[in-house]
C-alpha cells in the first residue's frame, strides 16, 4: 500500500482504461456521489468504465446515472470509493474483488489500507477528495457531476448540520452550486421525504414514548410488532434511533429495538456530560462517550430494562 | 427614503450613539441574529445600544445575549433589522416607533420602504447584509458575533436546504465557522430539538393522516382538541404544516387547521406541475403556484372539504 495524493490519482486514472468503480454495501449518498461523479468524468474522457454495488441502489439516487449507458467489460483497474474496509464491499463484490483494488479513495481514518494505492484524508465526505482528483485531472465539473458531489457533501454532513462540516465543505458546496448543482431538489429528496410506512412507525413509537427522571431520559421502543403493523423495516430505522435525544430537555436518549430472535438492541445517545460508554459498560456493552450500545435478553427483558434505568439514574444523579 | 449601501450604513452608525435596534414580532433567528450581532459590535465600539422586541424572545436564542448587560436610554438613532413592514414591529413597538426608523436593513423585496435610510438587497438572510455592514465598519467578527450571524443564515435557509441558499451564503458560513461559530450546536438547537408537546401533536396528527388519489394527496388535520390533548399550540405548528408534503409520492399536501372560532384554515403545498393557487382560487382563496391557502367554514366543513378534494382530483387528472 502506497499513499497517493490527488494529482497522483489523476495521473493513474489517465494511464488506465476499463476501470471498475466499487461502492460500499447499503450504498449512501457519498459512496454513490463519488462513484458516479468519477464515472461521468472518465466516460467524458473517453474511458470505458462502470460502477458496481453489491446491493440494489435506491431509486432516489437515479439522477446520478441518468443518461449514462454502460456495457460490461473485464476490468483492468479497480477503484474503491468511500470504503473503509474490504468487508464493506458486501457480496458478491467481496468474493469478486477483495485483494484486487488498485486505488482506494476514502475519508475514514479507520481505513484498513487494503488497496495498492490509497488517497486518504479525514474530511466531511469522500466526495471532497474525488473533487480534488477531478480538479487535478482538469475534468469539467458538469451540472451532473456537481449534483453527484453535492449529494455526498450534503448527506454525509446531515445537510451541513453536523460537526464534521468544515469551512472547506461550505466552500466546495458554493463551487458546486455555481457549477449547476440542484441543491434544493437534492436536499428535498434526501432530507424532506418520508415514506408512509416510516411515518406509521414513528406514530407507533411516539405513542409508546416513555420519559424518566424529570424528563432527562427518554425511552423509545421499537418492536417486531410495530414493524409488522407499519410495514416498515430496519432499513428505515435510522431516524427513529435519533428521535429520543431530539426531545427538549433530554440528555439520555434510549432506543430499544427488538431483533428477530426477541433480544433487544439498546442504542444510547447522550449529551455532555453524560457518559454513554460508562452506562453501557455496566450492562456489558460499550461504545463512545456520546453514543454507545448494549443488549437486553429475551427472558429478563423487564428486569434488565429496570437495571439499565437504574444505572442511568445513578449517572444522572452523579453529575 | 434613501438607499444606503453597507459602507454608508457603517458610517451612519459610527456617527451616532444611543442606538435602538428593533426586531420583528414573533422573532426568528435572522432578525435576532442581525440585532445581537450589531449590538455586540456597537457595544465593542463604545456605543450605547440595546435591542427591542415586542414579543418575548425564546430561550433557545439565549446564547446571543449571554454576557451582555445593557441599561435603558432614550434612543437617538433607530435601526430596524429584517423587518419588511412597520406593522411587523408588533405592539408596543409599532405604537412607540412607527415613522421613526432612521435606518432599515432588510432582505425582503416586499419591504415597504418605511425607514429614512434603507439598505436592501435580496439574499438568503438579512444577516448577510449585517455582516457586510460590520465588515465595512472594520468590526472584529468575534465568536459571539459569528454565532449570531450564523444562526440567521442557517435558520432562514432551513440549514442550507432551501433554494434561497446561494454560493455566497455557503461562503459566508465558511467564514463564520472560521471566526468560531459553534455551527453544530446551533443547528442542533434550531433543527434537532422538538418539544414533548410538539411530538404529542405530531403523533395525534399522524394518527389522523388521510391519503387520496393513489397516494398523491395527503390531508393532515389539526383540531383544537389536538392542541388541547397535546398541550401544544399554534406557535409549534410550522413543522406540522410541512408534514403532509414530506410523504413520499405526495404532490399535493393539504393541512387543515382549526381556528378558535371553529373555521378551518387550509394550507396547500404542491410540487410541480400542480398549481396550488389555481386550486385555492376555486375555493375563494389564493397564493403562489406551490403554496396557497383558503378557508373552510364551520357549518359546511365536510361538504367544503369534499369540494376541495374534488377540485384537487380534477387538477391531478388534468396533468
Amino acid at each position: 500500500m502506497r499513499e497517493y495524493n490527488a494529482a497522483q490519482c489523476a495521473a493513474a486514472l489517465q494511464a488506465q482504461n476499463n476501470i471498475l468503480i466499487l461502492t460500499h454495501r447499503n450504498p449512501d449518498g457519498d459512496t454513490l456521489g463519488c462513484a458516479f461523479a468519477l464515472l461521468r468524468a472518465l466516460l467524458s474522457g473517453g474511458k470505458t468504465a462502470r460502477v458496481a454495488c453489491s446491493d440494489e441502489i435506491p431509486q432516489k439516487y437515479a439522477y446520478m446515472w441518468a443518461g449514462i449507458s454502460v456495457s460490461d467489460f473485464t476490468p483492468d483497474y479497480i477503484v474503491a470509493v468511500d470504503i473503509a474496509d474490504e468487508k464493506l464491499f458486501g457480496e458478491p463484490l467481496y468474493t469478486g474483488y477483495r485483494g484486487r483494488v488498485d486505488l482506494c479513495i476514502d475519508h475514514h481514518l479507520s481505513n484498513t489500507r487494503y488497496g495498492d494505492r490509497l488517497f486518504l484524508r479525514e474530511c466531511a465526505a469522500t466526495c471532497e477528495l474525488v473533487y480534488e482528483v477531478l480538479a487535478a485531472s482538469h475534468a469539467e465539473i458538469t451540472k451532473e457531476i456537481a449534483d453527484c458531489l453535492y449529494t455526498g457533501l450534503s448527506t454525509d454532513t446531515g445537510c451541513f448540520r453536523y460537526s464534521n462540516t468544515t469551512p472547506h465543505t461550505y466552500r466546495l458546496a458554493a463551487d458546486l452550486l455555481e457549477a449547476g448543482a440542484d441543491a434544493a431538489e437534492i436536499n428535498r429528496v434526501m432530507f424532506e421525504t418520508k415514506t408512509r410506512t416510516y411515518l406509521k412507525l414513528e406514530e407507533l413509537v411516539l405513542n409508546n414514548l416513555q420519559m424518566y427522571f424529570d424528563g432527562k431520559c427518554a425511552v423509545v421502543t421499537v418492536t417486531k410488532e410495530m414493524f409488522r403493523q407499519s410495514g416498515s423495516n430496519e432499513s428505515e430505522c435510522d431516524g427513529i434511533a435519533s428521535l429520543s435525544r431530539r426531545i427538549e430537555g433530554v440528555t439520555v436518549g434510549v432506543t430499544l429495538r427488538e431483533r428477530e430472535d426477541g433480544t433487544f438492541k439498546v442504542s444510547l445517545r447522550t449529551y455532555a456530560p453524560v457518559d454513554a460508554a460508562k452506562i453501557c459498560g455496566k450492562m456489558g456493552g460499550g461504545g463512545h462517550a456520546r453514543a454507545a450500545g448494549c443488549e437486553l435478553s429475551v427472558d429478563n427483558f423487564e428486569t434488565e430494562k429496570q437495571r439499565l434505568l437504574e444505572i442511568i439514574r445513578e449517572e444522572l444523579e452523579s453529575i
